[in-house]
């Protein structure tokens, strides 16, 4: 499976694309998509639907991976990153990609094997992971790869437990 | 100007178009768009964007209005509510259409004069304003209705300011 993981934020939105058995992960692409603070937020939104359209587009994933909107620190910018995240949601509907939806603990959890891992632990395990000769420089573009695998490993897992059924 | 007024909501999605010219307001068209319970998130902001951009081929707004997101009452319900909307201000940003925004204090206080009016109260001051003979049916209709009026008033009144300066 060809799965695009998409870190949601305003100013940035981070993507991954892997191709994946489950188990042996390899980075097809990677990236952020950044808006202009300046300009409306309506306008930030379509920037990432672009952005966003254009990488399905490019990629052809054919499975979508976007965590859950966590609210816990600050309503306010929970409240802003949920519209982004509509945004994600949407473009995937549209390319008819079904999307996979992980807490932030189950995504570390998942790629680090501990819940409350560092930003900087997901981006060294990433790039273990996916055996990068480089770092992933971006933590916008390591978190969404992050739950990109996270999503391959789960669906694998789910997929063998229906064949033992 | 013909603005059109989205009240956003994951179930049910109000819209109303009108013609303004800041102080007589007539009614182009109001409706509500449904989703399907049983489906995904993502699918039912599909079914939600399909139908907003249905409605701005059809009614060609030349501005739009939409409510601020509230969240005292249930941060999972704003939340949702905060993905609707990114919807509804995408669908405006790809339509060029620039989008006013009013907390709902400022739309009961412009509609009806008094900011914690009830529901049944901003219907019947819709019916009023527009001078309709019948009910406006449904309640997210006429609270899309009341966003398009508050929107048309507040651009009249910045144009006079700036006329005037």
């Amino acid at each position: 499976m060809r799965v695009l993981g998409i870190d949601c934020g305003a100013e940035r939105t981070g993507y991954g694309v892997i191709a994946s058995d489950g188990l042996a992960h390899s980075l097809v692409a990677s990236g952020v998509i950044r808006t202009r603070p300046a300009d409306p937020f309506a306008q930030r939104l379509l920037q990432i639907a672009r952005g966003l359209r254009e990488v399905i587009i490019r990629y052809e994933p054919t499975a979508g991976a976007v965590e859950e909107v966590f609210h816990a620190a600050n309503v306010q910018s929970a409240l802003k990153l949920a519209h982004v995240r509509g945004i994600a949601l949407l473009a995937l509907a549209e390319a008819g990609i079904a999307v996979g939806e992980y807490s932030a603990l189950v995504i570390k959890q998942t790629v680090v094997g501990y819940g409350r891992a560092e930003k900087s632990q997901v981006q060294l395990m990433v790039k273990s992971l996916l055996q990068l000769d480089y770092d992933v420089q971006s933590p916008d573009a390591a978190d969404a790869i992050a739950v990109a695998i996270c999503h391959a490993t789960h669906a694998r897992a789910a997929a063998r437990l229906g064949a033992a059924r």
